[in-house]
């Protein structure tokens, strides 16, 4: 097998230089029909899918995340469509400057390499990262969960051959078709590959993006969970501050940007609790009070609730038991709300917004390969720019350093 | 000894949200005083230096490189002066967009956190990143070589002790002040602190680098080797040629942006050749036509030539045989210089210039923290905005998500 992987990697960096070189106007054309083949091989997908679910074991909020159906096929081929008409990060100019000395120096965009994503049930993460890394004219590795095996062979068939009918080289989307304990050896091997994969996105559970972290020597960009919060102020508009706790929870719990804890200034929390509580215990939501619920990511429809004696209170308490993710505080006072946004170091700081914005299709990125809770490269939603590294280009006409 | 790392690595990390709130004018106050305390300390950090060069036993290169005089001091203090003079990359804007349901996203500078840096020799680098760092808003830990011990302690506490006086906090400059065995022992240990540590910056020769980058658990951003290459191309100025060739390779060969390589097309090797090597020999440097000489990184005055056929072996000898560091031509053809700029994947191209401006003062960053050739956060000159990350600060009026 390890015979097998490497050849996989070594095909993804050998495809880095022709991607790199590749055109606008060839990635696109091979976007539109790598839409096209999702909706003229919509039957076999959903026939693959069928076989997945058949399989399945898991709680119902993951066979809803493994499911495919006609609405969401045609979601996946909108998405690539809408790649194809993002600009091309690809030797666009990020800034440029002219020396006293005459030297005129360009930064540029140009892809990173060859990237390894790993991800867990979503069969749509498939179709995501392949336009995503062509469109960045990185090459990709896609190594999917066992759960979803014929799914994501059923799509990746279908986009790998599209995008060969328009030029995309060969090893510019390497497919690693393991399942069982043949899936779990893969991982760790791949991970020490730093010879050919130059980064790794890993995309699932906590649990899995540990493992990821502490066994690669390639470089990783992660959230390892979002632990989100709400801080309501005292001099929170309370209206606005009932609508953003509401749709932060229970808008769609599951994901990493819904809130897991409501903090509420003492002065308001006679008037401010009784009123949500009622509010979200209506959607279905428990409140939970206990310090044990602080720092915990339930991705489901629970909330940890504490009253905080001021904003510093709510900054400490998010310090200590957030994950720098998205947190949010509601307030119509600009000075607390200038505290708070100075002083939380989460990739995004919300006043008076949903957490759940913390979205690359919110920022108007478009598709987004995941968020970032690291400080390094790429902090937040990770779009088409983030996918991408930088060269200098500086031209002269003979100078020469003094 | 872990337990002192530890404390170092944990005031480090303490140090850090302090740090970030910082405002700019006391960072900038504190860097004066941090210069003046350079100059008034100017004996006893001579003196210091006078007993790391007596027991010094290495080369004349390397001895170069640790002796200190007062021109050398005046030049450290002018350094920490201009970096008080540069913008504050702390709270910086990077970007702004207003979403179309009114939301209202900036991309604001932060601080990455704490930064190990390890090195080597040169007792300025200590000055240079304890200034950075503060500037920047991070916090740093310095492992300076044993051979610089005296230097580095000398001008670690005339600095430390100004900027705490300025109210700069506690954990904000730490200092390894293990020699000889200790020393070896702590950086394995240090490279474990993911918890507490947030990047480490090695600055050095391949060893150290290489060894760094295989013990670390935090991120690292580094280059392995300059292995620099100038193109002269059929097209090119041979006056501009020669001045560039010379210039690249004999201006400071001891440093990573020289050239080593030179490829010239066969078209006018007969021409150009015979006078370059003419010149490069009357400057003492030993001119070898070798295969064993391609990819070797002299930093001396012994350079590699080779003859190419066109600038397409040029590209490919480069990306062979390269280190993606700095690699120039020198053609008069636009279309040439384009295919050159396009394929070359290297952290700076150049164009009918020297390999020697890919330097922070040259780019006009004012200082840097050494140069990296990796492709994820920073490529290129690490400057104050390349040691920061960023935030998304998202400002609504109510806004929910649909």
């Amino acid at each position: 097998m390890g015979a097998r992987l490497e050849k996989t990697a070594r095909r993804a960096k050998a495809a880095c230089r022709p991607l790199s070189a590749l055109e606008t106007d060839r990635k696109n054309k091979a976007l539109t029909a790598m839409a096209r083949a999702v909706r003229s091989d919509a039957a076999r997908i959903l026939a693959a899918n069928a076989k997945d679910l058949k399989a399945f074991k898991g709680a119902d909020t993951a066979r809803g995340r493994l499911a495919l159906d006609p609405v969401k096929l045609s979601a996946i081929a909108a998405s690539i469509e809408n790649i194809a008409g993002l600009p091309d990060p690809v030797g666009r100019l990020i800034s440029e400057t002219v020396r006293p000395n005459g030297l005129r120096i360009r930064k540029v965009g140009v892809p990173i390499g060859a990237i390894l994503i790993i991800y867990e049930s979503r069969p749509n993460v498939t179709a995501d990262c392949m336009a995503l890394c062509l469109k960045s004219g990185n090459s990709v590795i896609l190594k999917g969960g066992s759960e979803a095996v014929h799914s994501n062979r059923a799509l990746y068939a279908a986009l790998a051959r599209a995008a060969a009918a328009e030029g995309v080289p060969a090893g510019a989307f390497g497919f690693i078709d393991a399942v069982g304990a043949g899936a779990r050896r893969a991982v760790p091997l791949l991970l020490k590959m730093d010879q050919w994969i130059d980064l790794v996105i890993p995309r699932g559970g906590e649990g899995l993006i540990r493992e990821v972290a502490r066994l690669s020597r390639i470089p990783v960009i992660k959230h390892f969970k979002g632990v989100c919060h709400v801080y309501v102020d005292k001099d929170a508009d309370l209206r606005k501050a009932a609508a953003i706790v509401l749709n932060a929870k229970v808008q769609n719990p599951a994901v990493c940007n819904a809130a897991e804890a409501l903090l509420v200034h003492r002065d308001i929390a006679d008037r401010f609790l009784p009123r949500i509580e009622k509010e979200l215990t209506a959607k279905g939501v428990i409140i939970r009070r206990d310090k044990k619920a602080w720092g915990q990511e339930f991705l489901d429809l629970i909330l940890a609730v504490r009253v905080v004696k001021d904003v510093n209170e709510a900054i400490d308490h998010i310090e200590t038991y957030g994950s720098r993710h998205s947190d949010a505080i509601v307030t119509e006072n600009a000075q607390t709300a200038k505290t708070f946004k100075d002083a939380v170091d989460s990739s995004c700081v919300f006043v008076n917004c949903s957490t759940r914005f913390n979205d690359g299709g919110e920022f108007g990125m478009g598709a987004e390969m995941g968020i970032s809770t690291d400080k390094l490269h790429v902090r937040g939603p990770m779009g088409l720019e983030e996918l991408t590294s930088y060269k200098y280009v500086v031209e002269g006409d003979g100078q020469i350093r003094q």
